[in-house]
């Protein structure tokens, strides 16, 4: 290992913002290949085409009420001391069609649903009718005028044929599913999920079913970017953790970004004594996007191309390790998704407490949300600092805290990003 | 089919509001045995036991920086003009021990996330000394005083031994998986997810595959439920659609009813000629719990007991059915896992736009979320009565409105309830 030029390189980071750093990986994010999958497998999957309805909807005009489909002009001049008498000469159950054409003075009985017969402008509702008999022939009395168009769905009132129903980049959840369900799409072309390998670096690292040990710590890193990449729509494959030997770790970071889209490492890019990231770019095995961002936690984060393929190599502090996922590799693995806004969505907060760290860097503080009155309040978590652990779990957003040299006063207005949640 | 009974049965429905309705079902929720699985698998299940801290953490007196490990005594008077020289004794990777006791005037080179040599209180990062080699001895000079506890993370800083790290009924996402790992816990014990039947009755239902026919409909609902089930953290089975036939539908509940956790069934309950529940509950073979929501959409939804199972008779209008689900049945399938809060969550927010539609019911109306300047506005959909289908996936939540004989204006406060988002 060539310790002059690590200690030569570590110190000749370029440093770049937040922002710019998310700039310089896109235009190395490639759209995936597209596949179909069932509807009842499309949840969490992102749309590959634009959606069309092949039909208006609804295309039949339907009735919206359990009861009698009538020509309104029948019921002109009708009240309570003078009610109109109409004959029921056909009965529509949902899924059928009308039986004989309405001719003046008669009326289908009709369920929710079922198609209103053309001569029928309206349906009355079933509760506002005294049914009778009398004759063989089945009546009903009706005591107020009942005006054209009631309860009745007119064909196209949502939707007409060749309406856009969802753009390509949508993700699938359960209206969306309603909607391709409702036109028949059983199946659905999507992109495939990105194949996203997890890596941890790092000698100090046991293994999670491994007993404590002094001066050594687990490896949780791999499992909570696991669950990133999850949330993300990618597929994490787990890698063993390497041992901070050099020519092994590079040796397995380019097996696994020949074998998958994306590589995560996290730990081992500190300014330390070792870095593989730094050789890869110093043999040209890789190419480097950043190695530095002005940000914490996370400053010695990196991003770096090979071929179609993405490298991050995040920080091993756990705070570190899960900002830089979510600001730098979430949005790599949804624009391989195809997903229309790849980035994680931003809100205007009131900052619920006074944030008083001054720092010459944005900093991404984790926090809450609280709603109150109409007002949404976010609240930096007690301990933030890029070693810790514990407060991950708690956070609903990153609080984007720009540079600032006096602190930020309970009251004033913040950025925040919502980190994702659900299953 | 006995008509009579039907059409007396169907005008005789007990009317509940909405939340006394989700009271009387959360007594029947039984909490789901529970089960181990691999850390890897756990992501969205819910934890069956609160998680203590089997030890403190950090573990181990932690270095925060690459740099020195030293005495802060040693460097006492330290200054620009009066550098301070100590002699560098020993190395001290990320997870190796220190290797000899520091002696006065001595210090240890040492990585992030290595322990700390017990001599030693602070830890100087490396950009701040000059290195020396003089003599076959590695010395470093330092320009400023340090104080005790730079950059050393001490035992326990984030969590004791035996602190509650996760609380039962908790869902696992990255932070806790985050916590599991650090923790060793490799295997976590869950609830087992309930195992939902959706089932879709009324003949005028095409399966999604079919082409198109006049007066009939594309079974849509099915679909949008077992998305609906997944993100609330089951496991959906669709079971056949069933035609509108008294006997074979009930014969078809009450087998699904045998065999899985919850049934819940769209269609065949609005006030028409067919109810299937009606007749279970005449029989005796299931208990009504209500068969009448004060609400809109969905007045006509039913909730029945059958020994420890739970039927959920919702609308087949899809709005009607995608607001019934979450109002009723994904807190039933969140009790069943033991979810600490098994509802959605409710906020305050400042209605966007006048909402002018009078009812004396109360209102769930699909809207979506826009954050302004530390506020939080909700928009009502355009298109809202139950039957609609389309303005589903643009919502972000339901707007609770009360009932109102004179509507709502801008800028009032309203609930809403936040609709479940991501994968």
């Amino acid at each position: 290992m060539n310790k002059d030029f690590m200690q030569h390189a570590k110190f000749k980071r370029n440093i770049v913002q937040p922002d710019q750093a998310q700039q310089l990986i896109m235009p190395y994010v490639k759209l995936l290949e597209t596949e179909h999958v069932a509807l009842t497998e499309a949840r969490g999957r992102f749309l590959a085409e634009p959606v069309l309805a092949p039909h208006p909807y609804p295309h039949f005009r339907r009735s919206g009420m359990d009861g009698y489909a009538l020509r309104s002009e029948d019921t002109k001049g009708a009240a309570t001391d003078k009610p109109v008498t109409l004959e029921v000469i056909d009965e529509i159950p949902a899924g059928s069609l009308p039986g004989v054409p309405l001719r003046p003075g008669t009326a289908a009985r009709i369920m929710t649903g079922a198609k209103v017969p053309d001569e029928a402008d309206a349906v009355v509702m079933l509760e506002m009718t005294e049914k009778l008999e009398q004759e063989g022939q089945t009546l009903f009395t009706l005591k107020r005028e009942i005006e054209a168009g009631t309860n009745l769905t007119p064909i196209g009132r949502e939707l007409q044929a060749q309406d856009l129903l969802l753009e390509a980049g949508r993700m699938i959840s359960a209206g969306e599913t309603s909607v391709l369900a409702t036109f028949g799409y059983h199946q659905v072309l999507v992109r495939r999920r990105p194949r996203v390998a997890i890596c941890s670096t790092g000698s100090e690292l046991l293994r999670v079913e491994e007993p404590l040990q002094d001066g050594r710590i687990r490896n949780s890193n791999t499992y909570t970017l696991a669950c990133q990449v999850q949330d993300a729509g990618g597929e994490p494959y787990i890698l063993d953790s390497i041992a901070d030997d050099l020519e092994l770790a590079k040796q397995r970071v380019m097996k696994a970004l020949e074998e998958y889209d994306i590589v995560i490492t996290s730990g081992g890019v500190s300014v330390g004594d070792y870095d593989i990231m730094a050789d890869l770019v110093q043999e040209g095995s890789v190419t480097m996007l950043f190695n530095k961002v002005a940000m914490r936690p996370g400053s010695v984060t990196t991003a770096a191309v090979y071929g179609d393929k993405l490298l991050f190599a995040l920080s091993g502090n756990p705070g570190a390790c899960f900002v830089g996922f979510e600001l730098f590799a979430r949005p790599a693995i949804r624009g391989m998704l195809g997903a229309s806004d790849p980035y994680l969505p931003r809100l205007e907060a009131v900052l619920g407490e006074d944030y008083t760290k001054i720092n010459n860097f944005t900093r991404f503080v984790r926090g809450s949300l609280e709603y109150k009155e109409g007002r949404v309040y976010v609240h930096p978590a007690k301990l933030d600092e890029s070693g810790v652990m514990i407060t991950i779990k708690d956070s609903d957003v990153l609080i984007v805290v720009p540079p600032t040299s006096t602190g930020f006063t309970a009251g004033q207005q913040v950025t925040a990003i919502l980190l994702p949640k659900g299953i």
